[in-house]
């Protein structure tokens, strides 16, 4: 575990050089509070899950990472773009985020949301712009835009932010819970596994493998999520617990408990292993990042 | 004038049936109230424009009028989503927007934050998507995302916002206010025209020539606004005037009065015309949209 723990470091850390670097230049001719408000949320990130899947894939398949850590960039954007808006009074109205005070409460709520629209029209300038790349295609290129344009928009996470609004204190069933959770977070985290096989292989049986291999761990990321809410530790979480009960916001744990909701996150994770069986050793990093999306749980407690 | 009063009536009628076209498309899957919610503001639309350059450029050069109508939804599924979040209460606090009520005051705050944002996204869905495509090759697809991510982004529009609120009450330059102008609302419209012009030919002096034109026209679109505001009729607005004075924005009129303002705004336009002199006879039709374009003023007085 050590090692794997020194890895998600490392990645983490060639990641972050990578978007600030594009952040600069990207933002260069940006009005000095737009680019500290963007910079101020982009700083506060976790652990980078994302743009370190489309890495992962993308190593374990053979693919250019130079790319795959542009299209991080990209997806990173978006991923900080959505915590701030649904941050803001209007939407969950928090006032901290990850132990700092949320971009709203920092800059107002007029830079905050304009900072979020910087940041997600900036993420589309980086995946289009070919400075950025080293030897993607033109038509992958496009494509990689397509599916995360689609993963991320109104029949993506947009979606499942509205549904997530729509049916707080209202009765729901699972198979509405599951799809405010497919759009809200799985979709996003499915587009990140899957753009890096994109760029790694022209094998389609192997891209739909990674595909669902995303989408089964971006499902279970969320279940996690909920119970962290449930049974998580305020300080090691570095935000409040137990608002989604306040809220009445639809989740497993509410669904249909804690122990249930921890059962179906790791039978979804046991899956996604499955699906990337094909990598065999090569796949051994991707199967310690998908335990990793449901131990979280306990890791916490320590 | 009749003529190019029916011509822009017809063009706005063959662009909205393609909008409302791709619209549903788009929206297939989305839930019904975040559906509703983009609709009602696409559907607020004013003269359609910006995507009528789109098309009325590559008509002049000669370009495929499918793929021209499908890049002008894309900028009006931008424009729209600007206007959104410009309306909501931390932003103008505008209630009415062309006579009806703006989108947060029908659909919550919530709900507009997100339709905005969803409307931003699927605009690069439009964009990246070949289907919604005759014949663009995919580089000056990949050319027109990266062109108008970076008109709208965190160089362009949203910087064009920030500086707009930031200026608020506060000493500015006549340098200031053009660089809000230009970022807030000549690049869009920019943009617009040098979209219609890539996918129409290759060319680079005409393609520089009708950029230039698209700049020219969208800072005088913007005096002109700023001077409607001033000086225009309420009733034909369909939205409050002196609300920049109330408000303290940083405007033309406010830094050189009403006269200079048109002055200046007249003599873009004619050196907008100028730039697309090289078309002839098949000019027309632009230069009449740039004449429209500063004689607004005096059209909403009778």
């Amino acid at each position: 575990m050590q090692d794997f723990n020194e890895y998600l470091k490392e990645k983490k850390e060639i990641f972050e050089k990578r978007l600030f670097e594009i952040f600069d230049v990207v933002t260069e001719n940006s009005p000095e509070i737009l680019k500290k408000s963007m910079r101020y949320s982009l700083e506060a990130g976790g652990k980078r899950l994302r743009p370190i899947l489309t890495y992962s894939v993308s190593e374990a398949l053979g693919g250019n990472l130079h790319d795959a850590l542009t299209i991080g960039c990209a997806i990173e954007f978006i991923h900080t773009y959505s915590l701030i808006h649904d941050d803001l009074p209007a939407m969950d109205n928090d006032d901290y985020r990850r132990g700092r005070l949320t971009n709203h409460k920092v800059f107002g709520e007029a830079v905050a949301i304009l900072a979020g629209d910087a940041l997600l029209t900036d993420a589309f300038f980086i995946l289009s712009n070919s400075d950025f790349y080293e030897e993607i295609s033109k038509e992958k290129q496009l494509k990689i835009i397509e599916i995360i344009s689609k993963a991320v928009g109104s029949t993506g996470m947009v979606a499942g932010q509205v549904l997530d609004i729509i049916f707080e204190n209202k009765f729901f069933t699972k198979d509405e819970v599951d799809k405010i959770h497919q759009n809200k977070t799985a979709k996003l985290i499915e587009a990140s596994c899957l753009s890096g096989a994109i760029i790694s292989t022209n094998d389609s049986m192997k891209i739909e493998k990674i595909r669902n291999f995303g989408f089964k761990i971006g499902l279970s990321f969320q279940i996690v999520d909920d119970l962290l809410d449930v049974i998580g530790d305020e300080k090691s979480l570095g935000k409040k617990v137990g608002k989604d009960m306040e809220k009445g916001k639809a989740t497993y744990p509410a669904c249909m408990g804690v122990e249930k909701s921890k059962e179906i996150a790791e039978k979804l994770v046991s899956e996604a292993k499955k699906e990337i069986e094909f990598l065999g050793e090569k796949g051994k990093i991707l199967s310690s990042i998908a335990d990793f999306f449901v131990k979280r749980v306990s890791w916490w407690e320590f």
